[in-house]
């Protein structure tokens, strides 16, 4: 079950980078985490390329060992809405937790970044995996991973209803009459659910495209679940075909099972290209890379997915060590997998987490190679598209200057945006507003 | 003591108006409050006139009866990000309330804010005068009067401490050594008290001025204090001289009981200036606004001050009625003066409806009148600077194009930016980080 569209790029912006030492990179900008200009060039490169989407990324807790994107960055809604005022076409999404967050807040800055932006706002919906969040928020404890499942689900609920408050044609603005909205079209959400009780109406009107776009990045049972029944768009770490085919079918059916469409839920595997004029050029940047990291580095990092644990306690040539359940509460899937490729592999804590660090990705090579294994994604229904976050301060540039090109002379990829709003390029539907389509059904 | 400074300006940037009717005039662009053209447009022309900042005030709760401002309009956080892209001297300020967020967010929405923009956000911490705030927010009650006051300060304790996270020098990022940053200059805050309890570290370093800068806009006994103790600036309604200059000096004394220069603290009244090439022009823009108000839109919107009280239950030609201590929850200061008028003019429902809905400002009149009355204040120790909020569709480019040439020529007010940081236009002081201080005075 392809995909019938055409393929979707995002881009996860990324100041100094998703990994522990690519800031050292002799093209590296150090400060790119919380450098404004760095953020607008690489989302305008981004719309030179016609990507659907910039992504960002975001976290609520750290300490000494996190990764240095992460010690010190921009808040998603506030980089957001900056690029918002200097774009035009190209969407813009980022991760906000339901956790540690009140609904009535969140739905309007989406909202009001969905207005700024004429249409193109999209919430990257997630639980928080660290616990140490809990320690910033005033909270005793870290809610459990179903439970705060749970929460994200009825905030969802909550969330559309404000959403809703008012009709498309609620606000007449009539001078003449003195009649500045229809009071028939303004509705009262009343939520009282088991987590949240939210009165309404929210003080912002739908945008253009009515609902932000909705993503969602968690791959547990619960978290597919929770993107099956209300998500636009899964961005999702796949590390190879077979895999990510696997997931791809296993989403989509859960859509179906929930009456969707497998059209209205796009699966967009992140990729980290490397891409070179020749294969040896693309490899020598991947050893580039890989040779920026040291084995401390390699542990730290590490250790972030499984609650910030101190590796640097094991021997680094043995086995991987046996963790039990640990871990399971922060990025289950993710360590549910590294604990699993140890064991078949029989890897040592020294390769699995050197590995961890600079991931040998699929897509590095020549822009031909990397643009044939694109199309292969899409054609075999392992992906409706990817989020590119290239570790490389030039890998968004080399996607868009070398591989685009090649994808959109092969009719797989658009010459220019078809829309205005993120949902119109996306090719997801609007929602219709709750209260006017029971209008329309009554 | 009047102020040694030359005069402030800070334009409150507002929709379709702080006032029930304004939407109506016939040069009125109605969707204002969610255009961000217009938001875009009046924003540039604050900056053309030098202005030290712009304004975004917010609320919590909306019902059918609230003003169309008020219904559907920007968060403040997203569209000062978004204006912090376009401009690149004039200050971003923010209202947000203490009494329905959580300081790590808000703090870490700030921080950003002030990095995007290099040093030009201000916070305006507000406690919330709306009852039902609570409603949106999960609570079953809305906190009194004085417990808000001392939940705001220690929010505040808690965003300083978080904002000093980072030293200012604590970011090597040393490529060669591969030390990104320096662990000694990385604080973690550890904060418990009655209401917060916050970990830390902030994930966002100091920006160019340190601080945001704090604005505050309650004019109650525990505002004032509040607003002494912390505030680099109060925003402050004032309704004439005698009056302005009184709670100048209540300010400016309590501020050097709390051990500050009062030179620390800026007063800022708002003002809603209306221009006339002559007198009788600005009477006639005057007359024009006000004969937009029905009646019914007044007595909408006095209710909003009490609660969103229905005063269309009262006859209308009688004494204004007696509500006893109603009201005292939300704006107080604002109710408190209402009912003293009334009583004090004898004036009937009708007349203290309308005078509310269409203030008459004493800043009607030609350029040179206002600009007089604008020198007056500043001279007899009334205000530092002043917060532009006109009615009129006009009214901030009548100001910036008439009035601010004048109060130039008469050395009053700046003829360009002396700083590229908000504190560095205000002249007020960039907080030392607090672990440095400790460090230079251990
Ligand atoms: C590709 C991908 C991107 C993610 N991005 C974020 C993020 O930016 N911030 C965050 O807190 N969690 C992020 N997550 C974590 C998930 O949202 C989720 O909290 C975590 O994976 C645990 O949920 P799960 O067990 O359902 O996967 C991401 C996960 C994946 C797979
Ligand atoms: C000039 C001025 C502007 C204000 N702006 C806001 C605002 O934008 N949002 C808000 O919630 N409250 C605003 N307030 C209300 C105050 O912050 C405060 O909540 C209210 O006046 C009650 O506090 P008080 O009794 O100390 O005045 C404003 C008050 C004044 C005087």
């Amino acid at each position: 079950m392809a995909s019938s569209k055409k393929i979707k790029f995002g881009a996860l912006v990324h100041g100094v980078g998703g990994s522990v030492s690519s800031w050292r990179h002799p093209e590296a900008i150090t400060d790119a985490s919380v450098n404004f200009e760095f953020y607008k060039r690489q989302t305008l490169k981004a719309e030179e390329g016609k990507f659907d989407l910039v992504f960002i990324a975001d976290g609520l807790y750290i300490n000494e060992k996190s990764i240095p994107h992460f010690l010190n960055r921009f808040e998603p809604i506030t980089i957001l809405s900056a690029l918002a005022a200097v774009t035009s076409r190209i969407g813009l999404v980022g991760t906000l937790s339901t956790s540690y967050s009140e609904p009535f807040t969140v739905s309007r800055q989406f909202a009001s970044l969905d207005h700024i932006s004429g249409g193109r706002a999209g919430w990257n919906v997630v639980t928080s995996p660290l616990e140490g969040s809990a320690l910033n928020f005033s909270k005793s404890e870290h809610p459990s991973h179903p439970q705060r499942y749970r929460i994200a689900e009825e905030y969802l609920q909550v969330s559309r209803g404000l959403w809703d408050s008012w009709e498309d044609d609620a606000f007449v603005r009539d001078k003449e009459s003195g009649v500045f909205f229809d009071p028939e079209k303004l509705h009262t959400l009343n939520h009282k659910g088991e987590f949240f009780s939210v009165k309404g109406p929210l003080n912002i009107a739908r945008s253009k495209q009515g609902q932000p776009v909705i993503f969602q990045a968690g791959s547990s049972e619960d978290g597919k679940n929770l993107a099956a029944k209300e998500a636009d768009a899964v961005f999702t770490g796949q590390d190879n075909l077979e895999e990510a085919k696997a997931f791809y079918k296993d989403v989509k059916e859960r859509a179906v099972r929930f009456g969707r469409s497998p059209e209205d839920i796009l699966i967009l595997p992140g990729i980290g290209p490397i891409v070179g004029r020749t294969e040896e050029e693309a490899e020598r940047k991947y050893q580039e890379l890989a040779g920026l990291v040291t084995i401390e580095n390699a542990l730290n990092y590490l250790g972030r997915f499984f609650e910030h644990h101190d590796f640097s306690q094991y021997p680094l040539d043995e086995p991987f060590p046996d963790l039990g359940d640990f871990g399971s509460n922060s990025f289950r899937s993710g360590t549910d997998k590294i604990k699993q490729k140890a064991k078949e592999q029989n890897l040592t804590l020294h390769q699995v987490a050197l590995q961890a660090a600079t991931p040998r990705t699929g897509f590095i090579g020549t822009p031909e190679q990397v643009a044939d294994k694109i199309q292969t994604w899409h054609e075999e229904g392992a992906a409706d598209g990817f989020i590119i976050h290239s570790e490389l301060p030039s890998g968004l540039s080399d996607f868009v200057d070398l591989v685009v090109p090649i994808l959109q002379e092969r009719g797989l990829y658009r010459l220019d945006y078809e829309a205005d709003t993120l949902r119109g390029n996306l090719e997801v539907p609007i929602p219709e507003n709750r209260y006017a389509k029971q209008k329309v059904n009554s």
